[in-house]
């Protein structure tokens, strides 16, 4: 069986040493705190919550758009090298089970990326080759979400409450 | 509707920030690098296979030994300031979801820490100070999985297949 991560980096294109580069500095002290991490969840999030498909935009209808900014960036942060902001609020990160509400489709993926893309492009004081690591890490991230979704959506092998010895009709 | 966090602090009796107090230094550094962490988790490792209690024992049975400890000293040494080391080969730690296998109740995750508190006492290398702040993210952590367990076991408010529009025959 295929593993998470082998999923993740087939899908995505990225490797996991490539996605995991961000480990090889700390991102945080080279992108000089807080504030850029901030900037780009805003900018994010004002294109997603912006966004002309319906079908993306409504994935975010039940979130409110500063918590989404607030539980991102902390993220971002503590996973960059910076304080453990999202941990000592929310606890560990658990991304697939987190993630579990909401359809992370390769499609979705795919969206959720370009307006990364755009974000970022978007943040002129964040290097290129920052830029470019933080990237590889969301790719790879995104596409390892869309697999784990897969899994939790699979059964666990405990038949529902409703079944029988013989299949349900269809 | 209570957090997974809130849960976790609760039934765990250790604050947030506590848990997090890891994050205040490198234990890593601290214990001098990835051995003690190797013997940690195979000392735990060796309890928890030989666990006279068959229910919490057969948990476990389909995993080998050697996989077990080598997951958990890199997610350890990880998430306690040392190397990537478990995202590089797995990816993200995504800890609610790669424990959803396993019946994660609070007897389990009591069983859990007393094996690993005799693990944690037996290595001599680990001054008092870590063994406390180890034991608070490790009793946090333990009930916080006890809190995603509960989660993931709830219907995502899809009807099954053999679902019907009247209740089934209990």
């Amino acid at each position: 069986m295929e593993s998470l991560q082998q999923k993740a980096s087939e899908w995505s294109g990225v490797a996991a040493s490539d996605a995991f580069a961000i480990d090889e500095t700390n991102l945080f002290e080279t992108l000089g705190g807080l504030q850029p991490f901030i900037d780009l969840s805003t900018n994010f999030y004002n294109r997603v919550y912006d966004d002309e498909e319906e079908w993306f935009r409504s994935i975010f209808a039940n979130s409110k758009k500063e918590d989404a900014i607030q539980n991102q960036y902390e993220f971002f942060v503590q996973r960059m090298g910076g304080p453990p902001l999202y941990s000592q609020r929310k606890g560990h990160p658990a991304l697939i089970a987190r993630h579990r509400p909401f359809p992370v489709t390769h499609e979705a993926a795919e969206r959720w990326l370009h307006h990364m893309q755009q974000a970022l492009d978007s943040i002129s004081s964040i290097e290129p080759d920052s830029k470019i690591k933080m990237m590889n890490f969301f790719r790879h991230t995104a596409y390892f979400l869309v697999a784990g979704n897969q899994m939790t959506r699979q059964s666990l092998g405990v038949p529902c409450k409703h079944a029988t010895s013989k299949p349900a009709a269809t």
